[in-house]
């Protein structure tokens, strides 16, 4: 049986031609954007996945998954999107529980994927150098549902990481090779380096790097997706591929 | 500060070529595969990342990671590969807590990727029609140190599937358009459908009979990876790519 | 030494910024798009290569090449590009002297291809159903100076085809299926057919027709290509990457 | 009517299982490859197309493709594939009767590709450092029927290159960084420079050196090929893709 809508829930509203607005439930009159002027506490005690009504549009409300939440961010920089995500996830081996260092925080693409899978004990800890990106990361975590389980710092980790013991720690920043170092030394040992890049030569650069701290196996991939288009005509792959987006580098601390 | 390793640890041995292999730990003298007879109980009390030897070869001991176990596993059956499962997981919403059904289990590599992530109080339930299939994916998840997170049921889905109320559903299975519909009434409102096929033709069946059931917005992906080299000449793509392995759909139960 | 522009060349106009006009020297003012009113024929007698100016931009008459002539092209359909067309030419053996039969002609992108490299000996004959076509085709031929080596005829393949021993036959339409028969016996013997299809299941359907005729090696290729750029932040691919076109399909008469 | 077999031709023999055999027609017992000893001279007078027999083994003699002629061709080194050298001839505009000078000649695979389409009146001048080189590539060339319209010199581009106003320059050497100023002086106005690359560094370094020279629009690709299965359970890509070759990166000669 579908739960209720309660204060502070982060919600999607669909409607029948797939349009999605994430808003959080709070009662509290304000202007969303393409919805126009609502208090979404009007919702609380409706059911998920009846239909509702705001001025003579039809909503369903649903619980929002991962990639909604995604979807829905605000952006104010290139985000990491989840085809690069997924697999810092996969080959950080980051799993319920997991402390994990970033930098830097962008609009929080990648800092809400991991929040969703550290949750509910892990946290993550996102270092940034400006303050614009970590207002509108904070925001986007808010209207997620997960800013609990993430702790921001303005910093600069090229200089100094404060944390010790974690779990992995994972760079999205123009000189990589510069925070090696400081990586190496906030992780665990058996934890786990990630670098996002989107040239060649930062990547380069950054495995040289990493090849002086005696690292375990290091490995640089890239992901390319494609939809699949089941047409009147037949089935085809899409005619609107996604670019290039970035190479991800992965490396161990097993000394 | 490392843990010591105890009896039922599932281990990673590594040598200084790279070579890895993962064991259980238990008091019982057996034949391991390319490490010749040898009782895993030898290990009980040690430190993991502390050097240890067999025989004359000298190995370190390190916790393995989910990739660590998936690349350990035994192949009976073609397998779905992270790079395939992990989006399965990010389109079907998976987290730490979910009830997710799965069917066929084949050599339980998709088994042990979710199991990794809905662990401590989440639930796999795994159909398959073939006893040969269960026995060798048992194996992989008892080594793989997550079999306590599964149930695995001999049956065919496309008949039935007994629960109710799955976060998700998910099949690898020559005919899903057979198990569309029993699929559909496994999940929850919300819940997701993924359906993993190596050829187009399948999933075009499938896509076809998920729209008879008003599920939502269907999506059908296929994932590309390369590895990149940092060689001495410079840096390249691998001249080994992966080929082809499957197309991922999704859907999810709206109405 | 740098030839001197001709009555009939066709000719390419750039400027700094790279923009391209590809003209038709004829002595007749015209509307030229993007460039405005003007006389080609003002362009006899001077030099390739040598700044001139219109009105009070500056450009250089550079010699067309095949990129140029097809980049240049007026565009009604959608067209074969060159990415999956100079396969095409390689998978049907095609060289200097041949006779190529195809349809339809679309805009003409293929048959401008095909007309380069058939040069100055061979013959393309296109068919089409559809006039609006060939008016837009002959246009782009006469000003990519190809037109001599083309002939065009209103006519469907699927009932007909009247020439006999082509070098090879190329069929871009939606039914390929039900003109593999004629395209067959318009063959000669060694010659080869090649099959252009936006989607799977056209090309399906074209392979299992054609097995029934005995030809050889059958062959479906996807060509997917990428631009890589050299930034001043490092090199990476292109953030716009080209979406599917279509597969390519090749056989040879053996028979 | 099918020709009549003559001294001196290429042809290629096929079984019923596509083995193919190219040799070259000439009166003369030899040891051929998968073959046995045979004198190619027997066939002399016999029709394209019909079925002959070598020992108990049958055959049919057909003309050799340009594909046939490369797939056939003995290998030394890395060859440059069609896939490749195809977008050479297009975006160096390479036509029948152009002069193109190219280094190194590796085994031929490029000249080969490149003679087919320049001939009957075209040259390709070939340089190469290494006598085994050249020797691999000359047997290539006259087994592929080619070799009048190839001239080879043993020498080394980035010293010099003898040749003036050539139509197209191609390099495919480690360092062709340090031969782009000898490319441009040899070639005519207007005319094409392509450079080969197994890695990024490699072009990067490349195209650093091509802007110094003020030609035009310096382009770099890769281009990906992927073959589609027509099977028994549908239609997919194949299980076997080919890995990374190199990078072909454009230049034209303006001023």
């Amino acid at each position: 049986m579908p739960q209720t809508i309660s204060d502070n829930d982060s919600v999607v509203l669909t409607d029948e031609k797939g349009n999605k607005f994430i808003i959080l439930i709070e009662n509290k009159i304000q202007k969303i954007k393409g919805l126009g002027v609502y208090n979404p506490g009007d919702l609380i005690g409706k059911s998920y996945y009846e239909e509702i009504t705001i001025g003579n549009r039809k909503f369903t409300v649903v619980e929002p998954s991962i990639s909604d939440k995604i979807e829905a961010m605000e952006r104010k920089a290139q985000i990491i999107l989840p085809k690069d995500g997924m697999f810092i996830l996969y080959h950080c081996n980051i799993k319920s529980g997991d402390k994990v260092i970033e930098a830097g925080i962008g609009s929080g693409a990648l800092t809400i994927l991991i929040a969703n899978f550290i949750q509910p004990k892990g946290k993550v800890i996102s270092y940034d150098k400006r303050d614009d990106h970590i207002k509108v990361a904070k925001k986007n975590l808010i209207r997620a549902g997960l800013s609990e389980f993430v702790e921001i710092k303005n910093g600069d980790v090229t200089a100094k990481i404060q944390e010790k013991d974690a779990d992995s720690v994972i760079f999205d920043i123009p000189n990589p090779e510069d925070a090696i170092k400081s990586g190496y030394s906030a992780l665990k040992l058996g934890g786990y380096l990630a670098v996002y890049t989107p040239t060649i030569n930062q990547f380069e650069r950054a495995v040289r790097e990493m090849r002086n701290y005696g690292f375990g196996e290091i490995k640089t991939l890239e992901t390319i997706q494609r939809e699949m288009v089941v047409g009147p005509r037949g089935v085809r792959p899409s005619f609107n591929t996604l670019g290039h987006t970035g190479y991800i580098t992965f490396d161990r601390r097993l000394i």
